[in-house]
């Protein structure tokens, strides 16, 4: 039967993987992932979240063995791990596994760039470990998926720490026992709820899930044993997790298909549905021939699941207008962008935004697929221009260019750490399989 | 309706609640509470699981504001709350909530005693903070009982995160909004598989709910913002953990009734069903005429949940000794003693307790209670003696008395951590109540 033993089988795939065995197109994709990690981390380090996390962390960091991407502290790797993650999430702008709606990189990296640092690894060997732990924490999420997320459990963290604990386990060279009690451990501390997303709590779960899964990796090491059929187990997390689950998918083609192959980065920092809308918002201002503040009404029809999860004309900060449709609108038609800036508190609390929210809205057409949408905007003077997405950027239809993708990384940069030397960090990524030492990513990162 | 707000309900239970508030004997039971707690991980500090721990964590410790009870490491708070819930737990000689088969103390006390270190707490600050935090777990337990378990959660570590929340909260003076945000912290970290019991992982789950628990208070106290329905919002602990899920349970009677008093001490360190078995066999130890060898044969009669969890003639070292009905018996009868000794590696492998496990064997009696058993010895010679115990100590209808308590940390401190003067101890947390320094208790416990 495939689905006996599936932690032993995905064990063992992890722990004997080669790097001959990563095809070129998934060690670019993997790149590409990193990137776009580091890129959300730079822009996310400054978050009002994580001065009160390190105020929180800081009375307990260990011995300076990791860095703290775009900032001057210090601390273990375990604390790095969670922070690194933290910063990475916070934003909204992750990596996106389509089929499960996942954010892998958050969890799954910060543990690998801290053990680069703690106990030196290559780039390839990184690159590596992070290409098989997104595979892990996307299989594991598969199979319980969806009524997972459904009930209430949010996966970038329920999901994200057992790619966290396989790839630093990878990077840590763990045997298949031992890796297989990573899985364990990762299994028993799974944990993250859907509830806790808009408020900073959300980051505290992303953050355990890295933590977290690099503990488990590391109490492996040292031998601490675990259940070792923890997915599949009676009482073990498939059946805590989901009422329809689909073991196969966790062992199904391993080492053939490519998980990462199917993550997508985020042009904007805001829910995913949104981004055709935006796309349409961005054409149409190009083609105004009036200021914006000549519009009178916007009508945008969308899938049903666009209305949704988005119709939210009153928001009351930045976190909560990152799932506006009216205030993605505004912004998009006002300013011509929808970056960072467009979402924070202060572009909320903008009259200008303000005003142009209150003429947004939306109607409900179910032949529109969810990665297309129609905007119409009527101006003062009667007349009206119209916008038709058949597919957004930043869906499989369409995914971010490298040249897009460098873009977003250069505005994350340039918001959230100036001091960083962005072309220079964005090189140096793409090409992290030829680095001898994949802690020089980390030293790039942070003040001299 | 009852249900509404119960997160928001029990933070401001708890937030507001006053020393002067807490009866007489719930306090007295509070202080017993915690000093089973000292004495397990006393007993437990020394294992092997906690040498390993240790070596895991030691390199990411931050300043030694926190003791590790019965070692001479020291270490910040979180770290050492995991470290010591880790300890009282290991030995699975925990106190037992009946209502949930919870064992309360061991995730709530040690985040007490290391704020207690770290920021200073009077005796009968620790002790209040400990009543409501094993309040908060118990109640919390409850209200998703017993389908929770069922599934494969891990109640111990899923619900006592809740309760270490709330008792380090309390202990840091947390307003009720930030008390409610403690609890949302705790929610989205609750995790733990009844998967990994029966290996090391365990105490990663019962570790982490400790320093979770912790961190998710000082989270709180920082502002970091929560959840404020994060048990019974739509996508909150509740609906995650459990198919049958009553809310009231988390509120009703608070501050009325005490779950506190349902809590009971275990008086041989292993599973709840064999103690009235283990009693039988004392008692016939004390009868028998001749040596244990010449024993011929062995009968236990017992509810069916006493074979179903315990019926395990092979067993392979200490940690499975522990659910095993021969091997109970065996030393019971042997060794007159069922104590951390008699469930050690080392007594599982002596040949003459080899030899009297082969001979025990088990019926089901559906009319026979669980707290109860019927223990026959056939000797060589053909005659037998018989003894039935109705209630078996450590069960509700026959708690651990004080004596039987001190006897028990006297046991396990000789064991683990000869080094502490155990009748002082024992004193001290006794009169934790008139302590002006709970930290006092810590320095107790390690080598001067």
């Amino acid at each position: 039967m495939a689905e006996t033993g599936v932690s032993r089988i995905l064990a063992g795939f992890v722990a004997g993987s080669q790097w001959r065995d990563i095809p070129p197109a998934v060690r670019r994709e993997g790149a590409r992932g990193l990137l776009n990690y580091v890129g959300c981390a730079l822009g996310g380090c400054g978050d009002e979240a994580m001065a009160l996390a390190l105020r929180v962390l800081s009375p307990s960091f260990g011995p300076t063995q990791a860095g703290i991407i775009g900032r001057t502290e210090r601390c273990d790797p375990l604390n790095a791990a969670f922070l690194n993650a933290a910063s990475a999430n916070v934003l909204e702008y992750d990596d996106t596994h389509l089929p499960t709606v996942m954010h892998p990189a958050a969890p799954v990296a910060p543990g690998l760039f801290a053990l680069a640092e703690a106990r030196g690894a290559s780039g390839a060997e990184l690159l590596h470990a992070f290409i098989l732990g997104v595979e892990t924490s996307c299989r594991v999420g598969d199979a319980v998926m969806p009524h997972h997320y459904r009930r209430g459990a949010h996966i970038t963290a329920t999901c994200g720490i057992f790619g966290a604990a396989a790839a630093a386990g990878k990077l840590l060279g763990l045997d298949a026992v031992r890796m297989n009690w990573a899985l364990g451990h990762a299994a028993t501390q799974s944990a993250g709820l859907v509830e806790s997303l808009g408020s900073m709590s959300k980051s505290i779960g992303v953050g355990n899930a890295a933590r977290n899964g690099l503990a488990g990796a590391l109490f492996a090491e040292a031998g601490f044993t675990a259940a070792e059929q923890a997915i599949e187990g009676k009482y073990g997390f498939a059946a805590v997790a989901s009422d329809a689950v689909d073991l196969n998918k966790v062992t199904d083609g391993l080492g053939e298909t490519w998980e990462i192959l199917a993550n997508a980065y985020k042009p904007y920092p805001c829910g995913v549905v949104l981004f055709p809308v935006i796309d349409a918002c961005l054409e149409l201002r190009k083609r105004l021939a009036v200021p914006a503040t000549e519009i009178a009404q916007v009508f945008v029809r969308g899938h049903p699941l666009l209305r949704e999860r988005t119709d939210r004309p009153d928001v009351a900060d930045g976190r909560s207008a990152k799932v506006s449709l009216q205030h993605s609108v505004a912004i998009a038609l006002l300013q011509g962008a929808a970056g960072i800036a467009q979402f924070t508190d202060a572009a909320v609390g903008d009259p200008a935004v303000q005003a142009l929210r209150a003429k947004v809205s939306a109607q409900d057409d179910p032949l529109i697929p969810v990665e297309a949408a129609v905007v119409e905007v009527k101006l003062a003077d009667g007349s009206s221009i119209r916008e038709h997405v058949n597919v957004g950027r930043g869906t499989p239809g369409r995914p971010m260019s490298d040249l897009e993708l460098d873009a977003k990384v250069g505005e994350c940069t340039a918001f959230g750490a100036p001091f960083v030397d962005a072309p220079a960090l964005i090189a140096a990524i793409r090409d992290i399989e030829t680095l001898g030492d994949a802690a020089h990513i980390m030293r790039m990162t942070v003040p001299v």
